[in-house]
């Protein structure tokens, strides 16, 4: 019944409209005596941040957080953690007279609520996610205090057009691609489009390591199910597959099976094997590039700045399961 | 914390062990007053029952389910009902010495639990969606009484390596396809992958119409996001795609967005926005025929019998959103 | 949102009516690995048995209990619980052309849902309580695993006119007092009642000793508000009360706090302090017995009965908190 | 699981510590287009904020709310509604060098979370249930809505040795006495009591009037159960009783049965029957004023800034059950 909630154990509730006084998040079922670890949260926001780079918005956030409860000496209280942070550069107006905003949830989210805020999609802009980083970052920390190595990287597998093929890994870029050529193909792609007033989906791929078997419970809370909630629950998200998705169907299953190339995700019977979980999300392209774009602050593709926010998401599945799996056996 | 439940308002929780003494299922928060429609739920059964034709698992099950509870004089009470179905024909023996199963969930799930119940998977058997149809039953006599007219058809659209491109409709065949000659080939393939350990997956696709526009709770039970976990639960899928899903990353927004053809699925901002509602799953082939092919009592693809499932899954959405809409609003 | 269901994490959902098929229970939460002690089980269904003695209703329940789900070879899987019993022995006729029953919840039930199940108050009965006593019985084989000397005892204090001031302790008699002299005066006030269509309310005392400190949740699950929420659900009573309770409004503060006599009856901010719990519930007289006194089959003082009930409702609290505190701590 | 939230539908979660930066709740449920009425809540901020007479606290807060989301034009918007208070004139030097305080939670607090934050109680202090009074406003604003008479009034009925037998009603008074001379007479041990470090409990009386039938869930969501768990969430709380309570013991049942004095306190099978639901709360004797006194920011009866606290959980608990019983019947 929580529609603002996210979890079981490690839940968090998001709130604040974009042009309201603050967005904001509560964090419950973070145990005492976690650490709280400023950097991981300050790099989160950063991430998602708008204005880091040409080719995203220039809506200027700030984005200072201010932890409310919760948290004592630098470390957390074992009580809720409130977390907000202030809403500010709105301009409202340039919203205000504009005509029906193709392909947005105002009007679906009109005419079910009858009452709204109109400024800026309201609740449902994208500046929602910042309390989904938030409580991502708090999810890491105590991720990374239960399994010292555990890492969650999302990275762009395609964007319009342009694909990596080979996905080696390497340093994230400005547009999350891992491969340097295909950034600078897609930096140039993105400008071009932010000129044109164009837009870009695109595919995320996401890789969890050094990840524990036994996570997920079945069978309503299977691992994959959890995480596609998760992810399906971003704003433009409209695809997810795990392990090898699709593409499992054009195999006959006598070969998938023998296969040892990850194609179950590292998810098996809904509970993680021990290997790499492995997924792919789907974006639709933006929509609100085509509505503004000359007044211009969104972006011609929102997956550079969604890739944290994905991240996010993963880090609080894991967490929350994390501490589910205290209550599977006797001892 | 619920892991055997699914849904917020209409809740149904699943139980049984495969080889146990039953499986069953408890519904709850079916209003009073609600007739019992033996129809609607005989016809689920059957459309999952094994059994029913040369392609699916020759596994004999009568699956006569008993109201326990919950319903008098033919009509629901408010209170929860629970239905339960004997399990029978269980040839435990089959399993019992069988090497470890390739692909199959025993292991992870051996591996959590400690304990477990190896006959024929107990739980993570594919019977235990035995107890989703039944809630799925349910849940379609609630929505009809709401929605005269909301329909819910899932189909096979892809299977290993025949597929239905067009979509056309009409009376679903033996293996789901909507067109005769798919149907034809596709039974002449799974004869053929039945004799020789062979095994599919493929694709279902799914379509709500006459839906009302509204369903889904912003931010973290859109429609969207609640469709996938349902969806997802179901053994063997491993990818959900709304609308035009990972297609829609090949298309530039401004055609994107101005087309018309039920790109979003029917699902805007997370909620339902009137049209038709319609998504894809995709399934890994089946792990069991691998193993036990002499044996045989496995499906050599899944979808056939999966089709019904989905559409109960989708049914216990529908009906869960539909009351919760009942509180949006002051009056 | 689960009216029929009780408890966080250790959770049981009660279903069925007084008259219907089966009644039953379902218990979600329990780790796998724990050994099914059917003595207590049955213990418990003895205890709360009509038939047992003069004084309590001759309705004849055998009270069999089977478990369909969630057990194999003696030990829980980690998976739901299903347990049903028969109904038998309705003599649905006894009630059907009776008139409205005085102090019965039958009218605001049936103006509650319009349809209901009339037969013997339906869901409404105390025949509901056999699916507490099952799941109370779970709940104890679980918190003796992990506490190998915790005991609840609960015990009549007061029946009508009749108290026990002392409380000694001793075994349980037929009426639930622990003092002899007390009981068979109890015996006699009981069978007078039952021939003369009177009935008596009373007190009944409850003591949990041996219990770890650090129990409960703030701060709205606290150990008292939650053994609060688990008595008062109990069909007749009507006040519950921790420690020295109402009598504490008696005392100035200074003298109060320095007395050692488990004034605070176990519970100190909500959470337990190591010492006994102790709490007392008060019960209105049955009114059943006022209505069909000479077709009789209800009991002219419920507390006997009630007592294994109160005991299963702490059994389910403190399994819950039990598990829920492993949730407290980093490590 | 949600240790800090209470309600099912209607749902608020309290955060802060007492010498933290802020105090807060969030609100959930809230349908859209409810007029925000800040009458009524800062007449309950008043009620409950201390140093408002000579006899309370005289720590200084000014407990200005602030709302941060979830209000757009002065109506509710269905999203959560965030308020926040700052906390000032902390002075947690006066709790420092303090020995262990008597009676106080802080022991067992510290003993279950390892860390915990030391200054006046931390999430354990009184101020936390500044948190319910605001989202008991709202509820409030809610019920008057839907029930345009509906009230809910809480006085004191006694106090140490002070008693009002009559309960007469009556505009209330500074110590919560609906009787004047009472209040006189209260108001003068009260004042001797903080002069001299004592304190003392007593019990509150509650009353909802203009409330309608039907209200309540079974079986374990009952009206009764649901306050009783609202108001022994309360910190002193430690005994609750609907209608005659304990009482009800001293009365042979056809007697009681027969009477029309509101003996049932508006419940019937857990379900409210209409007539006016009538409770008692009873309160331990204050512990803080023992040792601080001389340093005095604490009450000698905690009483008279209670009463609204209570009102407050009752209007959440009223309100939830408003919105719940939408979902009983089929239309």
């Amino acid at each position: 019944m929580s529609a603002n909630s996210f979890g079981h154990i490690f839940k968090m509730t998001s709130f604040g409209e974009s042009h309201g006084d603050s967005m904001g998040v509560l964090i419950e079922g973070v145990p005492s005596g976690l650490e709280v670890n400023s950097e991981i949260l300050n790099q989160f926001l950063e991430r998602r941040r708008p204005g880091q780079s040409e080719v995203v918005t220039s809506r200027n956030e700030a984005d200072l957080p201010k932890i409310l409860s919760g948290v004592f000496e630098g470390k957390t209280l074992g009580t809720p953690i409130a977390v907000t942070i202030k809403n500010k550069d709105q301009k409202s107006e340039d919203y205000k007279n504009l005509p029906e905003r193709k392909g947005h949830a105002d009007k679906v989210w009109k005419n079910k609520f009858n009452h709204n805020d109109p400024r800026g999609g309201g609740r449902s802009s994208g500046r929602e996610t910042v309390s989904r980083v938030i409580a991502g970052a708090f999810a890491k920390m105590l991720c990374l205090e239960i399994l010292k190595n555990i890492k969650v990287e999302a990275m762009t597998q395609k964007m319009g057009p342009i694909e990596d093929i080979e996905l080696m890994g390497g340093l994230p870029t400005q547009t999350g691609f891992s491969d340097n050529d295909l950034n600078e193909e897609a930096m140039e792609m993105l400008l071009e489009a932010k000129a044109g007033g164009k837009s870009y989906g695109g595919v995320a791929f996401c890789r969890v390591s050094s990840v524990s078997a036994g996570l997920g419970q079945p069978v309503f809370k299977k691992m994959k199910s959890e995480l596609a909630s998760a992810v399906m629950s971003i704003g433009a998200v409209n695809g997810f597959e795990i392990g090898d998705g699709f593409e499992a169907t054009d195999k006959e299953g006598s070969v998938y099976h023998s296969e040892n190339t990850g194609q179950y995700g590292g998810v098996q019977g809904g509970i993680t094997n021990g290997e790499d979980i492995t997924f792919r999300v789907s974006f639709k392209p933006t929509s609100s590039v085509l509505n503004v774009a000359k007044q211009g602050r969104h972006d011609p593709c929102i997956i550079p700045r969604a890739l944290v926010v994905i991240e996010s998401m993963v880090w609080m599945v894991l967490a929350d399961h994390l501490l589910w799996s205290r209550l599977d056996n006797l001892k």
